[in-house]
């Protein structure tokens, strides 16, 4: 079920069991999810992402839980099963409501539909819709 | 540019008609976009489409901007320019802020690099992330 | 294997055990698939859902079993393993053949390789395949 | 537009040329479209796939109309706007008419729609649909 | 598991029989993975997929593990999870090694983000970037 | 043609400007495409994404150009015509052949064929190709 072996906190190496720990203080949990322990292996790409998510994912102009919301909108689109599972489950810990989630998948659901709409009849971007461009 | 003419007003059949003028009153402006005069062809899944992206979009446990996010969160991964184009301009109109789209591109990117990453590693998915399922 | 617990009549609302009720007297069948069971958490999406699909999958200009085929073409390209699964345990409900099969296998294969070659080489679309469009 | 150039009749090698002037003769037209213009440079996949095309969209237990509506479903799934525009042309030459083109959007907008649902749901395929696996 | 039996060696038609060995003999192994076991059931396509596979992933001006990396790329933007599986394996028995294996999962993800970014931009080809093109 | 203006030189601030000088430096070409145009706008994706690719594309158990070949590749699954067209631009400039670019473009699509294959048949994962997971 998996193309590398899951890392347990044995295998890793010093390197990694540092970005596992740190997983760790920071959700306040001593679970460490599989993603983590398959991407252990590249300590280089375990700690990038890591970083990166803990930037990206945080409070600034829009709120951690809408960026999850988008984030499972993303994970649905392209069929990553792992992530929609994760993500649903870290939007449930940040408070996603049976409502909103009924409201988040009406979202991806219409989109998807005039997604293949617009794809399918081929269908010109309105010059409005485009923002001017100086250089080429 | 498309794979049917794109219906102006005289073309347009008294029930599409009804369809873009009732676009027009809702949204308070006289330009109706090319999506809506291409799916003029097929009334019922013109006024399908536009009941359905009245009601899904508008206010509810998520406000109206978080739902245009989500929107383009879909169209970017679908790869449908037409609909990043058209609901980005929607966005700009509901405020979003330059930081705003930053914050969104950057979820986008993000999701984008780990749903790659967990597929190509085929992480099998954390029991904890399964609800119990009783029927089957 | 799910982010939502899997409603048993039991446990579903009444709305929700009325559109169960009516798939089982439309299909003649007592069994209702995982799909309406997920869906039942948000009665609307399911009450239209299912609406629509009556609608939509009926006879026609096209025949019931065709419109299968393209649901399982669209469903493969999504890499939607539940839709592939499903609608072609449907079609051949409807008289789907293993010849048929083949040539629906066949049909999808071909165009998603020539779809990555058109993609791939960036190939522009030839003027006599666009339709002429007065609005913009 | 195009990563290589399209290849005129004088730039083609003569092997390519041969698969032109049979592309010509049997669609009975002078005109090559740019698909096979630029896929060209390479003479055995050019050939590979004008002969597999051949086999594949011709009449067998599914008419050549049916494999055109497959066809324009994989391309648009595939977000390929040079397949959903050629095929499209390619299914109106066919037989194409208005009102099985609008059947053909809404069952691909219904699938997208649900295939999405299916996906963000995590839905597990139902036992009956598996079909029983004695190898593995 | 699958929406065809997977064939064993007794129940394959001669045909299918044929091919399963001659895998068997050019891999120089006496299994035959699931792939092709489901594929039987239609020879023309298991004979044909089968040939090309062996024509276009022998070593030419790019060499089979390379190959190998490109196979796994689209596989995996394409989400098709049996397919990381077999190709990350074949891959392995080539010669790919750890290092390779992170330095391709990083280019994957690097450009999922790019892809991503460019899309939800909207951002027009340079003109340099396009080949002249003579014919339309 | 974009959602956002692409930042001349005069408009960039000068982090983004910074950026732009480094890719001409290191590039030793004064040219600075759409792309990080494009994304000026928000200087530390603008920056982190910049130092990346540097990272991920430069020589290591992979050669640069395998590395671009891979990167078409994705950008040919998701559909991406700008970083097609600008990859392959960039793949040409570091060694690649017509006969590489052929041979690159017949396993993309060869795998888009049987990765359609193995979805539209819902093959499961052979035992061997799964790795032994311990912890979950």
């Amino acid at each position: 079920m998996s193309v590398v072996p899951l890392l347990s906190d044995k295998e890793a190496s010093a390197e990694a069991l540092a970005v596992f720990n740190d997983i760790r203080a920071r959700r306040g949990t001593d679970y460490v999810n599989n993603f983590w322990r398959a991407l252990g292996h590249d300590t280089d790409q375990l700690r990038n992402v890591w970083e990166q998510a803990q930037q990206v994912m945080s409070a600034g102009a829009l709120d951690p839980l809408v960026k999850e919301l988008i984030y499972i909108a993303v994970s649905t689109s392209h069929g990553c099963n792992y992530c929609v599972h994760s993500h649903t489950a870290a939007a449930k810990a940040k408070g996603l409501t049976p409502q909103m989630h009924s409201e988040l998948l009406a979202v991806i659901a219409l989109a998807s539909r005039t997604n293949a709409l617009a794809t399918a009849l081929g269908i010109p971007v309105d010059d409005r819709f485009n923002v001017a461009c100086t250089p080429s």
